[in-house]
């Protein structure tokens, strides 16, 4: 419970359903009776003990096919706080983010994880909303050799691990960008490309646009080995085309970082992500932030600074439109699942929407609705 | 409770959760505290009771604005099962429902409610499990004067309501159509419009593609007396850019009549209606049938038949993701909303995801990578 006295969705659930209300609930909420829950090795349990962070892990399998063997990949999602105050120095609290972060990709590592999600923006505090530039001008760095990819690529090397890292990109014009890294394993531990987020949030007095343009990357999808995987940046999860163009593109699994509050939607953080699971046949996997994060200078407003506070409830959802329970809404945390990946064209076949989809006739439709750029 | 314990959704929380977890439960899942339940009339809770069908309201309130008056547009939705047995001749089934659907019409009208929606296909049995067509011709009719419009236009003028009536239509050419027929108020409760189901499931041995096309109507929005609505007729739910151009074409509701049983995704049925709401800044309504049907005749499988169950839960999304409970998974039902049509601009100022949305990217980026038809 956090000190406003909030307890998570699946909190309240668990303290108070009895056993027959709670297999029902299971089937119409989450889509399964059981969550399917993955054994913790002794190790991760004594350490989230002591470092104080939560971990889950559920499976999700697919029937058995007689050609294509089962693809089952374990991928994890982070959620955390940053550490120190805001105002100080940029080098002390990245370092600190990084000092937390350790223990838990190792964790991930030392559990199997082969693909690795951090949330949005991960390595720094969210201070998009002070409207200042300069002072966090220290956060904004180089995809291919910042110290984001330095302090991850050795740990994705270690341990065989893809990770995608969202960071703020300087890009070589010296322009700003929010941007996805993905860490691939195959080139031990390298660059393997990025995603510029598509959409820009513009809501209330919180604006993305005065610090960055929309992204211009695409719908890239990443063949890693372990999966074709894309990455839809936090505000993205609202335009159903963003999820299209992915899936289209061949995504199995699509990760969304985001920084997100309460007061921004958060009743249908569960719905957008889910929606685009089972429209598009494939995994989606949510990762929000949490913490409160206090900003003293704000010079738009002056002295009365800026506070926000971030609601985790990090989920998976297959493309039947299973999900997990979802983090804690203010605990760091690791939330794992196992997928089978050959479940994406199972329940394509199955549903039929990409086969029902007359995606033909949309694409003329709106073309003649907008126009094209 | 329904003969296999089943019980729904929102009794499970009415009946376990203590006032503080309902409250923040509400918060977090339906998007308010409140549901903000309207009053009942003495006669609808007499009659409801008599009758046996649930009747329930709520109210979705915008912000005053200086120069739009409050548009506060009352809608029904009437969820309801079939009476007689599937092989009692086509008029007695027929005249049967029409029997039970005046008590909650009239209800409806009585309580003011000023556009109502009924299921999909909800005068006859939903007979395409069957895969049989010549015994079911009789419950194909004329949008502008079969049963179904006989039945309904005096009631629509009898109460000055717009009624939405999802028929089996048989155009002048034969030819049959999934079709939802607007009956309208201006002109004395007449036909108004139409639109044809664009998306048709073909799922596991179910399927409707062998009994009409996908529909040719586009993406109407009728302009009636109280605001303007769409059709998403059933499985079109499932598609994304089927919700999006009822949105750019001006809905400010969109209903969404289903005929839907418990495998057919129950988990995700409160997701997609409501994440349309969100993404499109409008209302969604989701009215979904009840009961049990068993059909004897059945050519492929032979002597086997067949038995579906409808799962009722229909609700109302409001464009910021505020949901009302849904009704009964096994009763009739009517529900009704007061919605303040001034909430979709205010949503979408807020949000923002119109204005972020990078429609002619899309456009485009759609054209390339599926060809226009």
């Amino acid at each position: 419970m956090d000190p406003n006295g909030d307890v998570c969705f699946d909190e309240i659930i668990k303290q108070n359903l009895g056993p027959d209300q709670l297999k029902q609930f299971n089937k119409i909420h989450y889509g399964r009776e059981d969550h399917c829950e993955l054994k913790l090795q002794e190790t991760t349990v004594s350490a989230s003990d002591k470092y104080n962070f939560q971990v889950e892990g559920y499976s999700f399998e697919a029937a058995k096919e007689e050609i294509r063997r089962p693809r089952v990949v374990k991928i994890g999602l982070i959620q955390h706080s940053i550490v120190l105050p805001t105002d100080k120095p940029p080098r002390e609290q990245r370092e600190a983010v990084f000092d937390k972060m350790r223990r838990i990709v190792e964790i991930a590592g030392t559990e199997g994880v082969q693909i690795l999600c951090l949330a949005e923006a991960w390595s720094c505090p969210f201070f998009l909303c002070t409207r200042e530039k300069e002072q966090w001008a220290e956060f904004i760095e180089s995809p291919e050799s910042g110290p984001s990819i330095q302090f991850l690529a050795p740990l994705a090397k270690k341990y065989g691990m893809v990770i995608i890292s969202p960071i703020f990109e300087r890009d070589v014009d010296g322009k700003m960008w929010n941007t996805a890294v993905v860490i691939d394993v195959d080139d031990c531990g390298q660059y393997l490309g990025k995603h510029r987020k598509n959409h820009l949030p513009s809501v209330g007095s919180f604006s993305e646009i005065n610090y960055y343009d929309p992204g211009n990357t695409g719908h890239p999808v990443f063949e890693t080995k372990y999966g074709k995987i894309a990455i839809n940046i936090c505000y993205g999860r609202h335009q159903g085309l963003n999820w299209l163009m992915f899936g289209l593109n061949g995504a199995e699994i699509v990760f969304n970082p985001a920084a997100t509050i309460a007061e921004f939607g958060e009743s249908f953080w569960g719905i957008e992500a889910r929606n685009a699971a089972v429209a598009n046949s494939y995994f989606t996997a949510s990762i929000n932030r949490v913490g409160t994060e206090t900003f003293k200078v704000l010079k738009v407003g002056e002295e009365k600074g800026v506070s926000r506070t971030y609601y985790g409830s990090s989920y998976v959802t297959a493309p039947n439109g299973c999900r997990t329970p979802g983090l804690s809404r203010n605990k760091d945390g690791l939330l794992m699942a196992e997928l089978d990946l050959n479940l994406c064209r199972q329940i394509r076949d199955h549903w039929g929407f990409a086969m029902t989809a007359r995606l033909t006739i949309y694409a003329k439709e709106l073309k003649e609705k907008v126009g094209t750029t």
